[in-house]
């Protein structure tokens, strides 16, 4: 996997206000064999890549009816190649942070566009999204890693099994109802906080239609529900990476298995923090309570702070403003369970404030961006 | 997965004893696209296809010098195609039983050859192997198959994770030590029984390194480790079939897991009666201890009764002598860990006695199959 940094500028007039957009492109292996050498937007087919093209689209708008940007624009184009989850792959963001004082100047409000609407019908504006730790957690019974399986007819019964043992381990992460069991991981969560009222709870029966699951956690209460997706931690084991993933059934011990899970995090939590709670507990359930001879190897493989922003910034008013010129109705302020690595990044290096649009294209995205320029336009742009 | 009987005599000399040779031909996918209608020897490559071909290349051996076979020889070839484990798939048993008035009258000896030795380098003769039982344990989250995963970022936290739900039930199977959990399974292990001196401990060092483990089970004491290699049971969770299996990192909450397991089998176990008790438990520590939504279905896919021969059987004697012939040494009598459904199917079928012979060509395996027709060609003719 490979990572890169685009960034672009649109106008200079320092009468005006200074946007940055970020938007993630993740390039998919495409038959395509120039993909390396080449930001082909057309290769990309991720519904995430929706996050570049409005915002060349609303500049194209803006020239077609010849009127001016009411900002000053600046692209920051993440780029990931076919890898990991939102939000810049491997990026190293130091890069981005060192270029600060030249590219970053003048920067007062960010806008990070997501795909994916947080479970409301409700057109919203989000200030906060969860952070996120993702893990694997690697059991190892062969020192010799050549002796990738043995057979359990021959050898069944004689061995510490590895799979045994990331059973074990996987299940002593959360309990029945999704609670994180390692110690010290919740003690950072603000336990007094609450979503105020501006939060949308969700539509129960309309969250389970969704999923189309038999029922919800939570006792299916709305508040709760509201609360566990987007105010507190959460914890999913995704895959078990075993000997064999091929259809039929094989009898083979494997020797050497991995997990793969992820926590969401909450402000107050940092990925730092939060993984070495997890990488001590697992040893330490490892070495005292499953008391097995196999080799563990816990990683942090990728991770992003939680952001959240003042809900009272003026920013997030004109946000809100933009989607209610264009969609009608009054559009909520929310928080969010996704995650994005630029959103706290992008807080931390202009010192300016964030704010995040669900761009839902058939709801009138494109019109929204333009709006949300307009709006910001009008702020005021004393700053520093 | 296709499975085909093959069914072939050579002599029917009433003066000479009668010798059913069982070889399992695992055809896995090739290249060729006729692989369906032909049984084409050179299109497997298994290990245990060995089991077919050195019998052909014994009766030409007696043919080269101009010999007659010393018995009447019938083939019971069974043909799996890309499938399961070893044993002959998914086939189905009856037709070879309502032709056994046909083609197994008059046999009293059945010999299978076994690809892999029972984790022993002395010559060894096979009179046992356990039986086993596949299964698979399948959690749905959602009603509709068509939802095959959710996004952890947008509704990690409000779900009954599915792979939360199977990493408990698998982890409830065995305990650290390898003992099944399982109610009532263990009942039918005669638990006096041991082996007898004649079954050759294993050498701890040479398991250990062939394994190439830090640690054995059993506090490494070689008599423990023959009983769990082939006197008890054993159960191995094989893999976790979940949402993704591909390289990097994905974050979906995937709404349907499979995870596979089977159990080896000893004598006294049944694989219905063993098939009962799995799905109970599994079925009652879902819905009383986990209390999840989610539906599981646990399904046996295959299974294999276990086998043993009285070790006192003079045809075990003749396979000895044979082993003894060409190898030299003492070959010893033991018991093995893995399965044949075979075995205890000729067992009953025929009335007659079977020994499995571990086909090592390296050591002299064509000569070892030569000198054993020819001593058994001295036993008793009289049968029935």
């Amino acid at each position: 996997t490979y990572s890169h940094l685009l960034l672009a500028g649109l106008g200079e007039d320092p009468g005006k206000v200074t946007v940055l957009v970020h938007s993630d492109v993740d390039l998919q292996p495409t038959n395509r064999k120039d993909v390396h050498s080449h930001v082909d937007l057309q290769s990309t087919r991720r519904k995430d890549d929706l996050s570049l093209l409005p915002w060349v689209h609303v500049v194209e708008a803006f020239q077609a009816i010849k009127q001016p940007l009411p900002v000053n624009l600046k692209f920051l184009v993440t780029v990931a190649e076919g890898t990991a989850w939102e939000g810049g792959g491997t990026l190293n963001f130091t890069c981005l942070l060192t270029s600060k004082k030249r590219f970053l100047s003048g920067v007062r409000y960010s806008c990070i566009t997501l795909d994916r609407s947080p479970g409301t019908r409700f057109p919203c504006v989000i200030y906060g999204l969860r952070g996120l730790c993702y893990f694997t957690v690697e059991v190892t019974g062969a020192d010799d890693p050549s002796h990738s399986d043995a057979h359990s007819g021959v050898y069944g019964g004689v061995l510490y099994e590895p799979m045994g043992d990331l059973l074990f381990l996987l299940n002593c992460l959360v309990d029945e109802r999704g609670k994180i069991l390692v110690p010290g991981v919740l003690d950072d969560v603000v336990r007094g906080e609450e979503p105020p009222s501006r939060d949308a709870e969700p539509d129960v029966e309309e969250l389970r239609s969704t999923l189309a699951v038999p029922r919800l956690a939570h006792k299916e209460d709305s508040r709760r529900l509201l609360l566990h997706l987007a105010w507190l931690p959460s914890l999913t084991v995704h895959a078990v990476e075993g000997a064999w993933s091929g259809p039929g059934a094989r009898t083979s011990v494997p020797l050497r298995v991995k997990g793969h899970f992820s926590v969401r995090l909450v402000p107050d939590q940092t990925p730092d923090k939060v993984c070495l709670r997890f990488i001590e507990y697992l040893n330490k359930v490892h070495r005292h309570f499953r008391r097995s001879p196999n080799a563990i190897r816990v990683e942090l493989t990728s991770s992003a702070r939680p952001w959240v922003q003042d809900p009272d910034d003026p920013h997030l008013g004109a946000a809100q403003r933009a989607v209610r010129t264009v969609l009608g109705g009054r559009p909520i302020l929310t928080r969010a369970g996704g995650s994005s690595k630029m959103a706290a990044v992008l807080q931390r290096a202009t010192g300016g404030s964030v704010v995040a649009l669900p761009l839902d294209l058939d709801m009138g995205g494109l019109k929204v961006l333009a709006a949300y320029l307009h709006e910001v336009g009008q702020l005021d742009t004393n700053w520093h």
